[in-house]
């Protein structure tokens, strides 16, 4: 096997998302020591019953230690604590990244609170499931999925191919961008179709208890789909939404417009134009299918009507 | 094998559930003939080539002569025309279904154009694909699925249980409830969603060029689940929409409501209303998941964030 790309990882946080990366940079030996830290001591001793890395520490100054890489993997909330808490210990030259799904507000919390000499190189895998926690988190999350990378103007290439290098041997494909282009395109496709899944899920869990068990009962698809998606992690959306706050409102705006514009063919009887919208949609469709977009291969009743 | 359940079934109307409800008739032997009817030659001719049943007629009326058990399948928009149409043809003693995803509009639209001696039992298998078109359909659709029937409460009792029977012996579970209750349980676990789906692949579709493109190739769950059930039949969503408009409109107000509360959150940066919310939202999908409602098998990437 060749050399590791890098000696030591440390991974802050082990949820989903940084258990994956550990059993992925085990898997493809990526990693000489992969170095686990996080706050919770229940989480960190789940870490190690499920074998994830070579060392284990509560004090993610600890874990960062000699390392050439650190991952940041904890809730968004976290990242401007974790940042001051390893700055002492950094070593020059070393590599900080991370996977939240807002990459404006990570550059935000953790680059003031770097030394000189260490290489921020922000990211976020586009991929997950609706589980969480270190025992949710499978080495084979990455494959035919894509990582963001937003590093500043002035990054050094040579940490931003490293970091790129990681991913794609994780099996995922690498796209890089601004911070602020990154946070608009997912405000789109991810982050206001979390908050409304969120919200029509909560709109049903308001209904009177009888409707309600129906609803359970026959739901359909639409709806079941949405139950998944608001089926998310609590604390980790709750930063998505907090930290992308003004894109997600921009398109929002936006949507409730279309939304009012449907309300209003709906009121009026305007079977033209709802029949019009309905047919430019499945264009989009097609052109993810086409675009070879990872589409879940869902079962037929995945579109009850 | 046992003698068929009916002698003759008509289906007028062959798209994805006429065409798997044909195909289903003709693998479980439930009809002695199975006549076919829709207006499009083009559609009538491929159902033919496809085999799915014994007889093809333009004329829906000839399709219903000597018909058992007559189901319309054609979009909800053509019920008031066909049901005028088969009139003077039914035969006494007759059963008339239907298909279609409003079922106090279906009474409306058939009830008032049935002979005597003619009985309605409308019906809503809760099954379909993003597909539409006799190519689309197949026998396997209806198992694990709810068929609900809206019979009225002076439906001759032996009527509402022979279509019954024929659902069952498709695969599909019964239940019956009032045209009223359905509308509104499917206003919030079907229609609702799809509006919302509909309307967001809509607001997408409107962006700039470059941003749409960026959107299609980095679309993660949320936004790829909702373009895939916007990508359902227009003409069919249409006349739901047009159909169910007081339910719809009901749970689409409560809806707005309720994402207005959750963009005021966002606004003010209230993350503990966000986090109580979407830890609430996690109930109803265990709730779903224990009531083995029968739900899609995603793969992981199915929640992309």
């Amino acid at each position: 096997m060749n050399a590791p790309l890098f000696n030591r990882v440390a991974l802050i946080g082990i949820g989903l998302i940084g258990s994956s990366l550990a059993r992925a940079l085990k898997l493809h030996g990526l990693a000489g020591h992969i170095a686990i830290s996080t706050r919770r001591a229940e989480t960190l001793a789940t870490a190690e019953k499920l074998d994830l890395g070579d060392s284990y520490d509560l004090d993610a100054a600890s874990a960062v230690k000699d390392a050439d890489l650190v991952i940041i993997c904890t809730p968004m909330g976290a990242y401007e604590a974790v940042a001051k808490s390893i700055h002492d210990a950094l070593k020059p030259g070393a590599i900080v990244s991370d996977v939240g799904s807002v990459k404006a507000s990570a550059v935000r919390d953790i680059a003031p609170h770097l030394p000189q000499g260490v290489h921020l190189v922000p990211g976020h895998p586009i991929a997950g499931t609706e589980h969480s926690g270190p025992e949710a988190g499978y080495a084979d999350l990455f494959p035919d999925h894509w990582c963001i990378l937003t590093p500043g103007p002035d990054t050094q290439t040579e940490a931003v191919d490293k970091v790129a290098a990681l991913w794609k041997a994780c099996g995922a494909k690498v796209e890089i961008m601004t911070p602020e282009h990154h946070d608009r395109v997912l405000g789109i496709t991810s982050h206001l179709p979390h908050l409304i899944a969120y919200t029509i899920v909560d709109t049903a869990d308001q209904l009177e208890d009888d409707t309600k068990k129906e609803v359970i009962k026959f739901s359909a698809s639409g709806f079941r789909d949405f139950t998944r998606i608001a089926a998310s992690d609590p604390v980790m959306w709750r930063d998505v939404f907090l930290n992308n706050r003004d894109a997600v409102l921009e398109i929002l705006g936006r949507f409730t417009e279309d939304l009012t514009a449907m309300q209003r063919a709906i009121r009026k009887g305007d079977g033209d134009a709802l029949e019009e919208v309905f047919t430019r949609t499945r264009a989009i469709r097609r052109s993810i299918i086409d675009a070879k977009q990872h589409v879940p291969d869902i079962k037929p009743d995945g579109q009850d009507t």
